[in-house]
């Protein structure tokens, strides 16, 4: 039995948006919030649609996030911008800032953007998409809340510390990939917790850092990086350039704030833009249309390209709107009681 | 029986210089070549030491390397530096740009190189360590030769494709990554066939795309990215930003113009610089100083932090030299009749 409701995308936006504003959210942050919820329904669902609502509200409810922070752009030297969002959530920060970051990085070939002090609940791809299709090659990170053990650990450390990339493609969606440096994402754990199923291995380790498949275990121990100590480098690389290195909160840092109130991660995010025409000037086009060749060489072998999937799901959304669970549907809906 | 030849540091130097200046490499070039070798068998030996004396052998011999090209450094843009290495060996282009680089990620906050059209046989993590010495974060990509199928293919397409980054410490070593994004590393692929041993699961499938640990199949078909799609994504974008981007080869056309020879990787790499001090500015130290509590909690949970194992090593092999194994020594010595 398929339990879900269709709703159009504008749909999908309306319910997002009342639900925010019956909660006290400044109208520029709703519109904000909403955009990103309806893109994540739109592009396939699952935990980065209106599911992320209920992170927001937990954050709301707690008096964890800021409601009506105006994000504060500053130019800070000429290949670095800085968004202090005071406190608010990130999606309003990262659109004020992005036009800076684009303009910034056209001039000098490369730039960085620190968001400072936000409240940080969304997947980064609508940010790296945004990022490319200014023509720019965009690059995000973010640490999140400490739940993740460093390879040969047992010890929440890190976040699950998403890296996301867009590269622009000439006529085309930008190539984009977007992932946490988990093995698993925190509520893919929780959903085999609720339904006592055990993990695939290597999701996590039991507090004494035994390798572990019961999620309870788990959740009493760590998560685990992807890719052994590889992704373990790269989740510690995205804990000190999207925490230290912007002046910004660890994932330790944040789930200490936080203090059992399951709201979003509170900290940083950074961003770094390259303008491929500063490098290679007039030839750049010519360049950009030989990454096709790699992209071909991925689909035909009939392996999967990131976004792919994205893009045919939002093609699909776009048409016939998006299928939601109803109990979900029912979760958010009683949230305007 | 540890059949290995001790050799102190200096010695080292002088037998690949040796070697390399017997086949006519110009004295610049032998110089920042032979201090990269040295480095290898410094921070630990394996196949980023002197064993890479025998890749560069095959590219002199096929006449797959410039040997004499002075590398040309161009400022393209207040965030750019381009060094056109003229096809010679790497370590001496990337020497003459780093200054650059690094005055443009002070003045700017943050600045790419592009170097160009060298054959590359190192590792990246003394680049990335040179750029953390300077106070600046720094981040090293470059593609190699075609060997690796993307996730969920069959077919060679990426490179090993590295991923270097450093960190600077205040008052210590600069905390450094250098990966492969490939599962494992060719040579040991081919030290498995070598010996008629099966590899550990995960390195490579055969030529239908069948998972396989028999190294002559892997050789037939192709190695994997480590962490499925996940290092697979991260690889494709070494293969982007290090080729197209910077208008040079991707590892398809590097293994096409290695035509055989067994050769270093041809085509370019591409270095990031961050200033802290023009994110932070004054605050830089104390946050610097806070990314140290990331690092502590790594080493007290008992897990492995990267990059301290190679300082351990260097610590033991300035003062006592550096166990090479015999064989290897008689081979790189039979290049200098």
């Amino acid at each position: 039995m398929d339990d879900r409701v269709r709703f159009s995308l504008d749909e999908v936006r309306e319910l997002v948006a009342s639900v925010l504003t019956r909660h006290g959210l400044a109208p520029a942050h709703v519109e904000a919030c909403a955009d990103v919820m309806t893109a994540g329904e739109r592009d396939g669902g699952g935990s980065h649609g209106i599911f992320r609502l209920l992170m927001c509200m937990n954050s709301i409810r707690a008096g964890k996030v800021t409601l009506d922070a105006e994000p504060v752009v500053h130019d800070v030297a000429p290949g670095v911008v800085r968004v202090d969002a005071g406190g608010a959530f990130a999606p309003l920060a990262f659109r004020r800032g992005l036009p800076l970051l684009a303009k910034k990085a056209k001039a000098v070939g490369v730039a960085a953007m620190a968001v400072n002090d936000c409240c940080h609940f969304a997947a980064l791809f609508p940010e790296v998409e945004a990022i490319a299709r200014e023509g720019l090659v965009g690059f995000a990170f973010t640490p999140s809340h400490a739940w993740v053990a460093p390879a040969g650990g047992s010890r929440p450390l890190l976040g699950t510390n998403p890296i996301a990339f867009g590269w622009p493609r000439p006529g085309g969606d930008p190539f984009v990939f977007d992932f946490a440096t988990s093995a698993s994402a925190r509520g893919e754990i929780e959903l085999h917790r609720r339904e006592a199923r055990p993990t695939p291995p290597g999701w996590g380790v039991d507090p004494s850092g035994e390798p572990t498949t019961d999620a309870d275990a788990i959740m009493a121990g760590a998560m685990l990086p992807f890719g052994g100590h590889k992704g373990s480098a790269l989740s510690l690389m995205v804990e000190l350039i999207a925490g230290p290195l912007i002046g910004d909160l660890t994932s330790v840092d944040s789930i200490a704030f936080d203090d059992g109130a399951r709201g979003a991660p509170r900290g940083g995010e950074l961003l770094l833009a390259i303008d491929p025409s500063r490098i290679l000037g007039a030839a750049a086009g010519d360049h950009l249309a030989r990454a096709e060749a790699i992209f071909d060489g991925v689909v035909s072998q009939g392996a999967r390209l990131p976004s792919l999937r994205r893009y045919e799901a939002r093609r699909r959304s776009l048409s016939e709107g998006a299928l939601i669970p109803r109990k979900l549907v029912e979760e958010v809906r009683a949230l305007l009681d």
